[in-house]
């Protein structure tokens, strides 16, 4: 099925809003094997929204519309889609009666403004909305199925997943079955020379798409038969053991996390030129207090040494980024703490401090597990936000391939 | 002026990647007056391309399009232009020449997939591109102007800055004054509520904007005479002062440090529920070793107590989560590191961990600078990314109020 997005608000065209509802309703749709084909961002104005839905729904099944169900007079989606589909809307008075307790829980006394939103369709459907008062709307016009959703990504999102997507996943005779293989620590073309001959010899019905970031490439798998998917994966899988970290949607300070918590070990971190970005991502995920213990952001060297325990001839030596240094940060961090792993980070995140000796993007990371110190090198970027976002990602999977075989 | 903007990639359909190029272009374009009208994100495909160019065309002065410029066989935008403006490429052997001594430069000899990248048009202009090896297309039809730039975000960027919007700017007989007032600290209603009188008592032929997000609200005001932004941001500015932390593009964090080294202060941080991100933010800022000294990721009690100094009776009696354990932490970091100021932060972030006492979003923030510590509490949201975002913008906000006065 093919499908069609229209983002709407002027938030999003003078640029103060990132469209990421976008990029989130064609990798949901992706994952249901519907392909998003076009997307428009639009303002808040009636025509403009009409003439999107024209021009976007020749040969699309799906066409999804974001944003413009508020209360206030810029949101003008439920008008156009009335027009459009030639509906008049009534006014609903037990949708009504509920939004009036609901504010009255809260201790507001409902605005009239509120009202247009207790509107429902007379052809089309409501979309109930557990998070907010704008519901949404479902029509069909020839075999074109057609959904208007809340712009906020919360109540967006819970209305696709309890509603539209499940609803669209009923559509498909034979659902497209995805799988996600994430990898990191290997670039694409290298990636892909190791799996293209797998891949072209076994010569399945199903589809490849190699997907890099930064920190990482994505092999998304798909096709109609999920035997097949499942048969690639494990065709693939061992090829590029080393470099798979998971599956789907998990992100690798997840999986450190989980297997971290699975062998009951703690983790401690000292930070300098990542500043505290490592510890942000271990603690984004909910129970990381479960094995992290805390962490040192070393940014000088009076806290390299005192806090550390990294010794004034090893700095005056080697300087603050170099082996020396993170193998006795490493070290440091894990007594401080008394943790099980201790994991160090020092280098030059540019754009200024680089040297012809040390340059810019020159990184080191320890990790120390009390049996020994590992370091690596690495020469990474120009940039100082590149630097410290796969600084932080080399060495969350530094910590995975440590533990890999524990 | 009204602007249409098309962006090229299946990884942006396909959600891989988020389409932050289009948020950045309609920002850059509204500084300059011109405005965004409509974004249209397609795949790589030739036709498509010249579809979305009949398309917005209409009533626009300017179409920019990005992505679909690189060698492979998926960049198809060259092509669809030449087609579009029934164009000839021919081969531009200087370029290929440089092209080619640009690859030997780094020891590669040039793949003769690049070839394509060597061509120019006849009745186009070539846009240079200094970082990558993809130059721009320029063309003019009607009174319309088109750009073809590459989708990589620091090659477009770049690209737009030396050529593209000067080029428009050009254009504008009286071009629009843009400045934007950047607040935090108080809620998009309470702010209009404070200047909107102001703003009517004026009338000045000048646009207002709010643009809220959730770590603060920035008011835009834009229009064709300079004088009267200046005047309308003269007479704003005292009624909100508290609230506005600086102009334009400048972040919290660039603020706070500006005004740390120009007091010659140090900082140092303790963190508990942001788990580092305070001290990411800090160290984004290039030369920000300057005033920061490093912090502690206390997620553990242990570590609140022997690195921080946090009493075992403050823990026991009100809790990791209160302000006197707060108190002690900002102390107790500006003592470790010997710094001017000590900040702390110490919080339910969720989803989990909440009780009916202590709910999740409650958070408590403490700023030690010698002669007192203040402590504040805040009830924020229910999700952990947005507490710990919100968070990080509140302690670096009470840096930055504590020494507006020094």
């Amino acid at each position: 099925m093919k499908a069609a997005l229209i983002t709407i608000g002027n938030e999003l065209l003078s640029g103060f809003t990132v469209n990421t509802n976008a990029a989130w309703i064609g990798q949901e749709m992706g994952n249901i094997g519907i392909e998003l084909r076009v997307q428009h961002t639009i303002g808040d104005d009636k025509e403009h929204i009409i003439t999107a839905l024209e021009d976007v729904s020749k040969d699309m099944s799906v066409v999804v519309v974001t944003g413009g169900l508020g209360p206030t007079h810029d949101d003008v989606t439920p008008s156009a889609f009335y027009s459009y589909f030639e509906d008049k809307p009534v006014f609903d008075e037990q949708y009504w009666k509920e939004l009036t307790e609901r504010f009255s829980r809260i201790n507001y006394s409902i605005p009239d403004l509120n009202r247009n939103q207790a509107m429902k369709p007379e052809k089309g459907e409501v979309i109930q909305n557990m998070l907010g008062s704008a519901r949404g709307l479902q029509f069909k016009k020839g075999s074109c199925h057609y959904f208007a959703l809340p712009g906020v990504p919360k109540e967006m999102k819970a209305m696709m997943m309890s509603t539209v997507l499940p609803f669209l996943k009923s559509l498909e005779e034979k659902p497209i079955s995805v799988r996600t293989i994430r990898t990191t620590g290997i670039p694409e073309s290298a990636l892909a020379e190791k799996i293209n001959k797998k891949i072209i010899s076994h010569n399945f019905p199903c589809s490849v798409a190699f997907l890099p970031k930064l920190t990482g490439v994505d092999i998304r798998l798909f096709g109609q038969d999920a035997q097949n998917i499942r048969d690639m994966e494990e065709i693939l899988t061992p090829v590029i053991e080393k470099y798979v970290y998971g599956y789907d949607d998990v992100s690798l300070e997840e999986v450190v996390g989980n297997r971290l918590r699975e062998l009951g070990l703690t983790l401690a971190t000292a930070e300098s030129c990542t500043g505290g970005l490592l510890g942000h991502r271990i603690t984004s995920v909910s129970g990381s207090s479960d094995y992290y213990l805390g962490g040192v952001v070393s940014y000088n060297n009076e806290a390299k040494m005192e806090l550390l325990g990294v010794k004034k001839q090893t700095l005056e030596k080697f300087g603050a980024v170099s082996e020396e240094t993170v193998r006795e940060m490493a070290q440091g961090v894990r007594s401080l703490f008394k943790s099980d792993l201790g994991i160090s980070i020092s280098g030059i995140a540019g754009p200024t401090g680089g040297t012809p000796e040390k340059p810019v993007g020159l990184i080191y990371i320890g990790l120390s597990s009390g049996k020994e110190v590992a370091v690596k090198k690495f020469n990474f970027f120009r940039d100082r936000d590149s630097n410290k976002r796969i600084s932080s990602q080399v060495a969350l999977n530094m910590i995975r391939l440590a533990l890999k075989n524990e």
